[in-house]
């Protein structure tokens, strides 16, 4: 079975010392594990976290290294050029190259068919821009992964096209739109676009589910629109974009009222008659419900590309780091959706 | 101790049924309610509850009448003239006549001062539309609550502004628009109006707990804008808002981001670091979380009027209409929280 390689993160950040204390909390989920980062770093986060006692780090040469290690040995791939591990919580230039480089190592492993996919602790936006160069053009991961699939497949990245998906143990919810204004996330609600995100999402839980996924897709609007009352959007757009996928064979249903769609979807989730995932058409209309009860569990997952991701639903938390209070749920969590998207057997095409 | 009154709802709908199984559930909380209605319509509840050997229905000529009955015997006040109870799940022009009578008896009944506490069971907009006359102008209670007001207090009705709450037992959130489009509730976020929505919720829940309330704001764009990247709402209204408010004395914060505020208040619901409610900016950015447990507890509540109302969170369900097997939870809860409300001492101004 090919490794899961973890990349390290922001070394200011809570990245490696979540790393360890999910191993030590669940080393069955861990095992076949490789920490891509720095051995200073690890070492450090082993010390701050207490664990030295249960946990002890195994520098590998390659990937191919890790067979025969023990559940508490935690192989770690020197991926990354580091002087000294950064200050706790402090904005580090060398420490945004560091954790571009691991998850770039990552990327291109997993790209090669050398691991089965890539999760990556959280990055510090401010510390990748610092690092300059072509780690400032950045905004966050998906950007940069986005730009190795291109780079892997031959193609310029805007065909590369990528949505975000957070799931709970609840909800799957994919999105539409992220980081950009509400009003420009209307912009972004088209017919071709949202029909993209409905393939993008199809293709990706076929995939995991090894079945054609039931996507439900939300409504812009207060009723969704009721009738064109509140709102043409669904009339226009939603409708049409929704009929279209059915007729390209896929299993998608709505625009539903919004208010009630996520409760419904929650309340059946692993129900026959419930839904695999929700489309919401802007970044809080998804993320208000799949964040309600708490955000341990929730997982990010970039679908479109070419490489399973995952990623714990936090940031780098400055204002934690090197205390080892760090919550690593939500890390073990990605850990272990990767690991069960990615031993699932393809579908045929 | 004043009545609450209980207006009876749309007679082809669930309303007659959920207020009788409602009081079978739990008599003691409805003791002291009077049923603003028609005696067929009940009586027909009744028989398809299946209640008769639990409760009698007992006419009264007046609110007053009602001391001396047991917990089992539900006074009914004739409030409108029906022909007949109307055939059950569709709409008529006499069930949505009679379902506004009863409202605007119930009204003026609060407002003249011999009932605490209007409930409104659900009524069909369609059936008031067809009742005509000065029913069709009004698409629902609100508005017609805004009318009776407006009149008592001898002004028009621009200037008796309300605002809709949403209520159950972890959230209370106030939503800055309802029912238009989401492209119109972004226009709608004005200074003015906001600091108008601040104020009306200061006022309504001051009364209702004794004490100013803590009031929590939700941003509008993704993490409350980040400093402008993601919109600029956030800096030229919404904080502009809430620093008004503070200065004119009310426990305002925000704006937060929208993702994480509704777990917090909801995690932090009746903690010392709580919010006793949240302004929401647009109908499904509140009414997304307060559904996504359920609407079986949710109590909708008109804040702005001189007088309290409470209504539970759904319609008249014509499809469970006549089958005794609609749930009357949220109307129960909706009567609750009029007596926990109506109850409270008024604050000193």
């Amino acid at each position: 079975m090919k490794p899961l390689v973890l990349s390290m993160g922001d070394a200011a950040g809570i990245g490696p010392e979540i790393i360890l204390q999910a191993w030590a909390r669940a080393p069955q989920d861990l095992a076949g594990c490789v920490v891509l980062g720095d051995l200073a770093v690890m070492q450090r986060a082993l010390a701050v976290t207490g664990l030295g006692s249960a946990l002890t780090l195994s520098p590998v040469p390659s990937l191919e290294a890790v067979a025969g290690l023990s559940a508490s040995q935690v192989p770690v791939l020197t991926s990354c050029e580091l002087s000294m591990p950064p200050v706790f919580g402090q904005v580090s230039a060398e420490a945004g190259r560091a954790a571009g480089e691991c998850i770039v190592a990552g990327a291109r492993a997993v790209l090669a068919g050398r691991a089965a996919a890539l999760v990556t602790a959280p990055i510090h936006k401010e510390a990748l821009s610092a690092a300059g160069g072509e780690w400032a053009q950045f905004p966050g991961h998906t950007e940069m992964l986005q730009a190795e699939a291109a780079r892997h497949l031959g193609r310029p990245v805007s065909e590369v096209p990528v949505r975000m998906m957070l799931a709970n143990l609840q909800l799957r919810v994919v999105l539409q739109s992220i980081h950009v204004s509400l009003r420009e996330a209307l912009e972004r609600i088209t017919l071709p676009s949202l029909l993209e995100t409905l393939h993008i999402t199809h293709a990706a839980l076929s995939r995991a589910l090894g079945r054609a996924p039931r996507i439900a897709v939300a409504g812009l609007n207060p009723h969704a629109g009721e009738g064109g009352l509140f709102g043409r959007e669904e009339l226009d757009v939603i409708a049409p974009a929704v009929e279209a996928a059915c007729t390209q064979g896929l299993r998608v249903s709505g625009p539903y009222p919004p208010d009630t769609l996520f409760m419904r979807a929650r309340a059946l989730a692993g129900q026959p008659q419930g839904f695999d995932a929700v489309v919401a058409l802007y970044h809080d209309q998804g993320l208000i419900p799949v964040k309600y009860l708490g955000v341990e569990d929730g997982v990010n997952v970039t679908l479109g590309l070419p490489l399973l991701r995952t990623s714990p639903d936090h940031g780098t938390a400055f204002d934690l780091a090197g205390t080892g209070r760090a919550d690593p749920s939500s890390l073990l969590a990605a850990v272990r959706l990767a690991r069960q998207w990615s031993e699932l057997p393809a579908l045929q095409a």
